[in-house]
């Protein structure tokens, strides 16, 4: 996509920060793999931890790893002390989740002062090769000098 | 909603056993508490391992917990050998999620042959009180004479 | 759903002289039939010009109107001079749209400051019978002292 | 994206000759420009009669072409006398829609035997300048041997 402007240079280890104190997503396994203006990737390797009823990824854990991750993408653009907040998100799946490790990436595609629209596509690694395997869109909020109040 | 006619008469046994071996819930901690024609609650306490950085209920625990609600409210009313696949779903974060407990409601909407409709409202209690705060609508498909391929 | 309080007395005259000034309601034949607090209805009688290749009303048609409806169920409880903008909408068109007349039903599920969360609902009429056949979920943003941009 | 196989070599003409029936597209003034495997595009000058209350395009008519896109576009893929209907779809309105031309490009994402899911990125242009100013994701299904129930 387009190149992004940041406002606060240390965008990205405020995000890797904000990121680290999310328990839910240590519960998870989840780490988070490329941090760039707009761009945040999250890795999510398999357990049964993750699992539905068939050995597949649970949709909860892709929806939880691409939800943060659009929502990161956001905040790499916003200023030092603004909080981000998931408006709203919708998520398809595409093809079953089998595999050793997904890969979350979320982009953002319109930033905004108040409300910045973002794209995730979630990636399932097996024997070695990726497949797009979910597809999401999603609208955050920015909230000014203050911290997020929902991831 | 509407009375809905179920195929099977061993809707709640075959829906809480399928919830039973999601790992995914488990380590969430979540439990189904309901299990109705059309109708399925999950419930989950609040404990760190769910939280985001504000110590709230991360977005993706919600998204979890109402997407597997809704899809085993469809599953309800399908035939014993059918499984149930979410296409997708889209869920607004209506206010932050503070509290202990998260009750999670999946309702059919409209029921089908191939694709279920269903909405699902998520509330959240606090000092006794309990609070609307996340909607979702989705959609799932009946997967014939064939468990489903994602939870 | 709840009471809501407006802030605006004049509320349904407001929002009926803005409907009146959208030249695509105009151009579709449809009507405001209700506006309460927190709830619009729209009406739309099907001609030709609102079908799809198989003679039913077409998606876009029913998107119009719901949209509408939802948009301006939220801007009933605004103040005299907000302005209301659709952020976005995520509509399930669940059963053919086959009848005379298309009933579309917004109404406010959560009302805020800045967003406003609407559900929506579309019947279609035929042979004097009733159904739904659309479902939507819906966010609104406000715009203080500003007229809307988007309808 | 990918290069996807047609099932029909006939598909353009066939997509061209549905739209062509579709009575909203005429009413509203839209035409097809272009049709490839997976890719559709359709553009919709400005009149008062797509107008909202503030002259800019309505988010109905808006939505009305890139749903129409999408669907004609997962339509390229499919057999000669499969139908499309939309089951679903999402769509951020991300800027006002002020201009004098609307550009609604359709494409595939993940084709299917059942179900099809794609993106839509809606363009006005004002002053010869060209803006993103609505997305899309959209879920199709495919009607095997039969024609289309809805747009």
């Amino acid at each position: 996509m387009g190149e992004f402007q940041v406002a606060d240079p240390d965008f990205a280890e405020r995000v890797r920060h904000s990121f680290g104190r999310q328990g839910l997503m240590a519960h998870l396994g989840a780490a988070m793999t490329r941090v760039e203006p707009g761009i945040v990737e999250i890795e999510m390797p398999f357990t049964d931890d993750l699992s539905q009823q068939h050995g597949f990824y649970h949709a909860g854990g892709i929806a939880s790893v691409i939800d943060t991750a659009g929502g990161y993408a956001a905040s790499t653009l916003f200023a030092a002390d603004d909080g981000v907040l998931t408006v709203e998100f919708k998520i398809n799946l595409m093809s079953p989740a089998d595999g050793d490790l997904l890969i979350a990436r979320g982009e953002v595609i319109k930033p905004g002062r108040t409300l910045t629209v973002t794209k995730g596509e979630v990636f399932v690694r097996k024997d070695g090769e990726t497949k797009l395997c979910a597809l999401m869109q999603q609208t955050l909020m920015r909230i000014v000098g203050r911290s997020g109040i929902q991831g």
